[in-house]
């Protein structure tokens, strides 16, 4: 039920998915006197998909403590205990997303050793895809969040990307280790030591999510939601611009008769549907966000990332890498930026 | 002395501004040895031109603290130290940034009422310019530098660009009053209560920056630098983009031979250099940090920055501004999203 444009769209979406994912079946959560007319006319997809009734449907303005309170029996409520119970691999929404993390969290709860889950996503960049986290799930982060985030990023790059030793990379002010505060030092030094299955890179700056520099991107919720969001902004104004350039002169729109199919491949190179469906990694169990103004193929994607995190076990992976993992500060090693500084 | 093609770089820039400002005159600090040959060379820059000699440079990797304590005669000390004196209307420099806005506070001090200068700069947006504050100045902002901020952000805009009532905005992870953390909902509140001199829109999310939702965007220095470069990176990736489209076909590179004009427009539309010089407000003095890696046509469009703040006597309205100011929060319009979270 969540989204603009819901349930249309989501049924709309699942439907696309159906055709890339043969082998995956829907299960919907909602009002039933509005879903069943709407999926019967989608029969291949009602063939493989069932209704689960819920009256209650969060709204975008409800506050996330009180749907964890009262709205457990919703239809986003549904959906998760749907996960915690096993009827489903995973779940997918393109509602409130602090209400989806608050009771994806009250719910499903974290993996042994996870203090706080985050939300990560794709970021498209000038060598491949990187992966960032956190967007947004936790506004104050400590090292110990951090090193958790990084090693969760690190998973997701090496099962989902499909890379045998990733880098990871803290977002921070400066490459320096004097430059930032004292969890990013304090982070840094741990992953330091960590023995990460990957490479740590260290501290990278905000042009670097773009550049590739590093394949998983490291930082609080705060600065990862505002980092993502100005991202999107101006590709978008850039998109403007490319716009009016084409409108700008005679010649101009002669030109772009002649490159219209390349302009067309740029512009699905940057649709932002591509990159829709935001990971709560961390969670026991597999939740993805879909962008709440998405239409049916972006849900459709928002999908396959959650069909690709059950298919690579993700869960599995994130379980076993924690387990080896040591996260103490060596007292002796730490630098002298940090020690001045704490 | 300061940039990674300095000194030349920083001739050439003068020599360009000199065309656009034929009233302004320079002082160049730095090794005479190096930078009188080079002078010379340019007849009518060399006419208006002074050297002051100085032997110590800063360099890129100097700690701001060491060269606040021992860098006071160094080149970039005592061209700071010539707009203590009002030998100078204003410094403009490549260099080290940390190292800049170290000396610049050390010497020149905040203006009456201001506890902590901030680095701005334009930002380039849907409708026009806005400017954006702190880039990076203070990684941790209290709400009172948040407000002090908004107040130094409302006069630039109104003086620099032109606009009688701008708007403001607080950079934040959502719109809704309960979002982000304790200094913004304080930072917020006063801002309310406070009478700007313009509009207080509330709070901004990451992809209003390049929509040009309000005329000045307030944030802490974290998660402005990271905003702004995250923001130039993305900008980038895209030009590659646009420059790979024209190469991807025989077709494109027809179009691009039509089109040429109108792109060659674009790039000059998004050309980095055109946002080149960012301002140190807050300070008794004009200062301007211009990027390391500029060209002499960055590096002019720095020094047009601190010419501009110097001609709309900058300095005088925010100290004007601040008197009138009050920043107490009154107690009982408190927020619920503020009570519960303190």
């Amino acid at each position: 039920m969540g989204g603009d444009h819901a349930p249309r769209m989501v049924l709309s979406g699942a439907n696309i998915a159906r055709k890339r994912f043969p082998d995956v079946r829907f299960i919907f959560f909602g009002r039933e006197d509005e879903l069943r007319p709407q999926l019967d006319k989608l029969k291949p997809l009602a063939a493989i998909s069932t209704i689960v009734h819920s009256d209650q449907v969060v709204s975008p303005g409800d506050r996330p403590k009180t749907v964890v309170r009262q709205g457990r029996d919703s239809s986003m409520g549904l959906a998760i205990r749907a996960v915690k119970e096993g009827k489903a691999v995973g779940a997918v929404s393109a509602g409130n997303t602090g209400a989806l993390m608050g009771l994806a969290y009250f719910v499903l709860r974290t993996l042994p050793g996870i203090d706080r889950p985050a939300i990560a996503s794709f970021m498209p960049t000038q060598r491949a895809e990187s992966v960032m986290l956190d967007l947004g799930a936790n506004v104050h982060c400590d090292a110990t969040n951090l090193v958790d985030f990084a090693v969760m990023g690190n998973v997701f790059a090496r099962t989902v990307l499909g890379l045998q030793t990733p880098s990871v990379g803290l977002l921070n002010v400066g490459s320096e280790e004097t430059k930032g505060h004292e969890a990013l030092w304090e982070a840094a030094e741990i992953l330091r030591q960590a023995g990460l299955p990957g490479r740590f890179h260290g501290f990278i700056e905000g042009d670097d999510i773009a550049k590739g520099t590093v394949d998983v991107i490291v930082t609080d919720g705060f600065t990862g939601n505002i980092a993502l969001k100005t991202a999107e902004g101006t590709a978008k104004l850039l998109s403007e611009y490319i716009r009016q350039t084409f409108k700008s002169s005679f010649l101009a729109r002669i030109g772009y008769l002649f490159a219209r199919g390349a302009l067309r491949k740029l512009r699905q190179r940057t649709d932002p549907r591509r990159y829709n469906g935001a990971m709560f990694l961390g969670l026991n169990g597999i939740v993805v966000k879909s962008h709440g103004g998405t239409d049916a193929l972006g849900f459709a994607n928002a999908i396959g990332v959650a069909v690709d995190m059950a298919r690579h076990g993700i869960l599995e992976k994130i379980t076993a890498d924690f387990a080896g993992l040591s996260r103490t500060v060596p007292a002796q090693t730490s630098p002298e930026g940090q020690a001045a500084a704490l």
